[in-house]
């Protein structure tokens, strides 16, 4: 399915060496960057991409099935994260600058005059995502935020499009060029192998992820056992739970199975914000509405074929759980609903609920409001915990201290798919949400991922990186 | 030398069991504290430790061998470190609160109310450090920032002193339940086999250790090697080069000379910050002056017979490089300084120059400026790096950028020990200086360690937490 003309072998032992070279000497130009320049590169990138989005298009449809008006929303999305990533360095909030002057006063020791600010961490491997070929692709928000925190991306084509990867990586090197960023701030790898040696490599400080946990731990292990470990930024897996209260139900019932449903098949369900598991209360018709919604969507052509297989056996293994029914499709690529009872669930400690990528979901009916919060208490962490409740509403409330320690962003009365681009959305959670709870990987924040504090101690304002001295006031240290 | 009255026989498997889970139950309760809360139990920890403070100097003094005037300094800045913390907890500043209101025309898709805060990650861990039996050890910087940040603190104590740390501990936790906090807020074990048991345990939601690259580095694998990862920020070795440019050894040798012997025998050369390599000029005279200070200092009890054993085979180890010559002390716990070629660590590509714990440091003479920065550009990463330099100083100008990506904390003219409990001071770098580039262990900004951020999206402003409630502006969201 990947273009010919545009997929070459592998890359080469000699070529990865030539790209981690090139990565290493641009760091430290990088390094000595400014904000405005940074957001210059980041805007070419993103006029480029919006230049060649026809052709672009035509590649991301072949290749990863998904449809072309899915697809050219997140061109527009990409579009604009590479311009929200390009404000936020342009800005020089990134860099958090923090001054304090000296005081010979200070509490129990004098204090020295004292800068703070972030610094790039050096070359950044990126590992892109199946789902979003644009949007966590190659310009995806990855390179993007590391572009943005001043540091050289290395990014490892997905094998689910390949021909896409090459030439978006033609388009980005081409913009990068032009506008002026140094040789070797980007480079585009291909094959499991060369990003395995790029990972181990110690040129490369830092790496992102997303994919599934299997692959994404993998790596993770690889870089913990590094003789000098880096930071791992893996967004795995999630199953984003959504817990209808009784009173919700009461109120919105047909209202929240269609939204549950039409959550669960936009883009194929192949989310990693689609909530897989519904817990309503029984005989509220939530069930039977969404099973009847969902039993009306087409079935698509997921991603891959390793996707479709996975899916496959998920959908199968969720129907074989004890007590379990199939309420809507269950067979090839179908989507999916499947009511299991919540004894099954409790019963096993919530393992039976493993993220089932692809257009399926489970919905556990629970007959009193007790159980709501034991099934709360045996789920694992998510990137997303989602309560549909109505005002004093106390089901709603006795359930919010533990949807908040299990999720990076909890919903009041909404759905988890459809994530907004901005500094305040937090996308990340516990393992396997993400490997480091700290940062997610959308928005502004995201590159802070890429950037350490270095402290500057008494120095000569003259002698301070460029982009920083122009963020401190030299009369306050 | 420890007290027997107060050291008891390492953990048990069933105290461990009660500890963890009164842990888990006190993270529940922790989450839903006010920073006001959190700040008067701090302090209370600090009052409680400045009465018992005659005791607990006698105790420390005994089992660490420390000068006690040294240790007085050291309570001073440990009950500093509490108040500090407490501020930091009281402003709401952790919090990171951060509210973006609904946007029906945001940027490519309607943006829906968002309010982002940080949450306490749930029980933390600290493995105490050897050489600050106050500000590092059970009521240290870890447990400051962990109670902080709101998450339930267990403390391994550190087998350097054991007495001093049972002392504290019952201090601790007379204090907090004086104060009011929740059971389980706070715990103190013993013993490698419970620390180990305690790190891979699913209730210990991230841990803080300070002390070898070897304990660290054992304990990291651990931590990333759980079924669920945990966050681990280690503190482990540092090496913390000086380097002396030809304007700076023309202008004050002799200054230069005094304050590095000073620098590297202060608390017994114990410290992680000590700087271990001094690069100056040949014939500048600051070798000779700075062998004669260091062969008039006493030599010292180290901390413990591991440190002594471990301090004479890394003295013999420097005293044996190729070309290396004494130039002070050399033998027993002496304070001791060598000469090394520059040509022997770049030969090496800087591997000779290990950090020797204890009073002991390398002194590398350079013939030509050229040759200092071949000699940055081998050293490993460190938590700083100083320059000596002078006003328009070529020498000084070459090294920034190398020394910048180097270290956590660079210093002009100064000398790395002696750290400023501060939000601008970060204590940190990268790997071994520390397991994550990402935060420091000293001041208010170590809390944000035990955090990550939750995003609540259209969520009512009643069920925020009670603490994010008090800083959200309910007009804005």
């Amino acid at each position: 399915m990947n273009n010919p003309s545009l997929v070459s072998a592998d890359t080469t032992a000699g070529e990865l060496e030539a790209i981690l070279s090139a990565a290493q000497e641009a760091a430290s130009a990088l390094r000595d960057s400014t904000g405005s320049e940074r957001a210059s590169w980041l805007r070419a990138v993103g006029t480029a991409i919006d230049e060649e989005r026809a052709e672009l298009l035509d590649l991301a449809a072949a290749e990863s099935h998904l449809a072309r008006a899915a697809l050219d929303a997140e061109v527009n999305r990409t579009v604009f994260q590479l311009e929200h990533l390009a404000q936020a360095a342009e800005s020089g909030e990134l860099l958090r600058v923090l001054a304090e002057p000296a005081d010979a006063d200070y509490a129990v020791a004098a204090r020295p005059s004292l800068v703070q600010a972030m610094t790039p961490l050096g070359p950044v491997l990126v590992f892109t995502a199946s789902n979003f070929p644009f949007a966590f692709s190659v310009a995806g928000n990855d390179f993007a935020s590391a572009l943005a925190a001043g540091c050289p991306v290395v990014v490892k084509a997905n094998p689910g499009h390949l021909g896409l990867s090459a030439r978006t990586a033609e388009v980005v090197s081409g913009a990068l060029a032009k506008a002026g960023a140094p040789e070797g701030t980007f480079a585009h790898i291909q094959g499991v192998e060369p990003g395995v040696a790029a990972l181990r490599d110690p040129r490369i400080k830092a790496c992102g992820f997303t994919g599934s946990v299997a692959g994404g731990r993998a790596l993770f292990d690889i870089a913990a056992s590094r003789p000098d470990p880096i930071p791992f930024y893996g967004e795995l897996g999630s199953l984003n739970p959504v817990f209808v209260t009784p009173a919700a139900a009461t109120a919105r019932a047909e209202e929240i199975a269609a939204g549950f449903a039409a959550s669960i098949t936009f883009r194929g369900g192949q989310l990693c914000t689609k909530p897989g598991v519904l817990i309503a209360p029984e005989g509220s018709g939530i069930l039977d509405s969404a099973g009847a919604a969902v039993a009306e969507i087409e079935p698509v052509t997921l991603l891959t074929d390793r996707i479709t297989d996975a899916f496959a056996e998920g959908t199968k293994s969720l129907s074989g759980l004890p007590g379990a029914r199939v309420v809507a499709g269950g067979a090839g690529t179908s989507p999916t609903l499947v009511a299991v009872p919540a004894a099954t669930v409790l019963a096993d400690g919530g393992s039976s609920l493993e993220e089932c990528f692809g257009p399926a979901a489970v919905v556990i009916e629970y007959r009193d409001p007790a159980e709501i919060g034991a099934i709360a208490r045996v789920l694992g962490p998510s990137l997303t915990a989602t309560i549909h409740g109505e005002p004093a509403d106390a089901v709603a409330e006795s359930l919010v201290d533990r949807l908040g320690s299990l999720a990076g962003r909890v919903i009041w009365n909404g759905w988890p798919t459809g994530v907004s681009v901005t500094r305040a959305l937090h996308h990340g959670g516990p393992y396997p949400a993400t490997t480091s709870p700290t940062y997610g990987s959308i928005g502004a924040g995201s590159a802070q991922r890429w950037l350490r504090p270095v402290t500057y101690q008494n120095w000569p304002v003259e002698l301070l990186p460029r982009e920083v001295r122009a963020h401190v006031d030299p009369s306050a240290v």
